[in-house]
């Protein structure tokens, strides 16, 4: 998907939600268990209940690999029932030397299908590169995490700015708006100004919104751009928003919240 | 496998060899493709070969995850087929916030079952500390690595020292040297010295050595301490040593040529 069909879908949708498959076998309702795939068959249900609301969906591979084979199993069948006009991101968080990067490149973009995948800068240009060469593709590369760690190096000061400043300055002069966006944390709404004059055009990709505590309304005052330029998630909150068989319905009022809120503000 | 273990494997050896199968469909002999599972029948060759001359297989997950499911079957059955006296790494460089990083670490200690998995450590202390709570499990963090792209990050300066020095120093205050290695790439050795001051006991994992270009020599001298303490990795050098129907021997002749050379230091 490229940058003017996914603006496109956010002014249609009046959200600029995206919903994140963290999907926990032991977290799911019980009664699913029996079923041949349980996690796609959850998964299911809340794509179903939600499609219409949110603009992407994010899956966090962890949650799948863990189950080995079989959660791959449940991540295809999970990507392949998504709506093609949806935005999907692999929340895989890879990155390596240039050879290596270039093989998960292709895992996410090519072997599975996705339209975004997230990417750890650590180990710098070479390593983000490769997920940059694919038309209609994106690296979603990590500047500030929402996550308490996001203290030891990323807010540590480089020079007169911190990593995460240098780390996005710089990463995002490898690549352009059309193919790159970053991860910035919705429990750092307080920085996220300045990192908007830093980096004023591209995508925000906001996790930390709902069970890690951040806020929409300031995350969005601080953070949209001319293009809206963010894709706020929230994972366990819609997801596990209820635990018996009404658990789509649960998910989908928490998630139909979150787009009127987003449509709240787009208005303005 | 424990430190006590390990250190008594390089002994054991003379040995302080870690082979990368960094295994590529399009690389391996073309006899073997007709094969119901080309790539770990490959590695089966490899190893078959190898086995008695190092201390250590290291499976790049990328190269089996752009493969999809099948990949994945062939990196279990590889993980299984290798020795219960040697060490196995995940090179998987994994990282997320902690619920998250917990799901990693549970898929390479318990789902497929390897001593260690390698870490980016960007996130900060909540992505790393879930690795180090298995019993005789590693995590292996990066530190500085083998490529051009450890300039952009990596080598520049936060304080007084570099980044990856605070990445270390700081990581290593996390856990022991029984629980956590560290990634330092051969390419590197002007820097070991250095690094081997600030982290005296961890283990490094050495990748860079053939075609990366590192000299075993020089990060030998550099990198040693009381307990070896180097797990030297050579990937591409060991096993696409031969193309042909002796591929498994030719990769063994070069694997032999770094165990000799490896024997000569220990004697040292």
């Amino acid at each position: 998907m490229n940058r003017q069909e996914l603006v496109q879908l956010i002014r249609d949708r009046q959200s600029y939600l995206c919903i994140g498959l963290d999907t926990d076998i032991h977290k799911i309702p019980k009664h699913l268990l029996s079923l041949p795939d349980p996690i796609f068959a959850f998964n299911k249900a809340i794509i179903d209940a939600t499609k219409d609301l949110c603009v992407a969906y994010k899956i966090n591979t962890a949650f799948y690999e863990c189950q080995g084979i079989r959660g791959w199993e449940s991540l295809q069948r999970t990507v392949e029932y998504i709506p093609k006009e949806i935005f999907t991101i692999a929340d895989a968080k890879r990155g390596d030397i240039g050879n290596t990067s270039a093989y998960y490149a292709k895992t996410f973009f090519e072997t599975y299908g996705f339209d975004s995948v997230t990417v750890a800068p650590y180990m710098g240009r070479d390593s983000v590169e490769p997920f940059l060469g694919f038309s209609e593709k994106w690296a979603i590369v990590l500047g500030l995490t929402s996550n308490a760690g996001s203290q030891d190096f990323q807010q540590q000061k480089v020079g007169g700015e911190f990593l995460y400043e240098k780390v996005m300055r710089t990463t995002a002069s490898w690549g352009t708006p059309d193919n790159m966006m970053f991860v910035v944390g919705a429990t750092q709404a307080s920085a996220v100004a300045d990192i908007r004059k830093v980096i004023p055009n591209h995508f925000f990709l906001v996790p930390g919104v709902g069970a890690q505590g951040g806020s929409l309304k300031e995350i969005t005052e601080k953070g949209m751009n001319q293009d809206v330029g963010l894709l706020v998630n929230a994972s366990r909150a819609v997801i596990y928003a209820g635990n018996d068989e009404r658990f789509a319905e649960d998910a989908r009022v928490v998630a139909e919240g979150y787009q009127q809120e987003m449509a709240g503000y787009l208005l303005k």
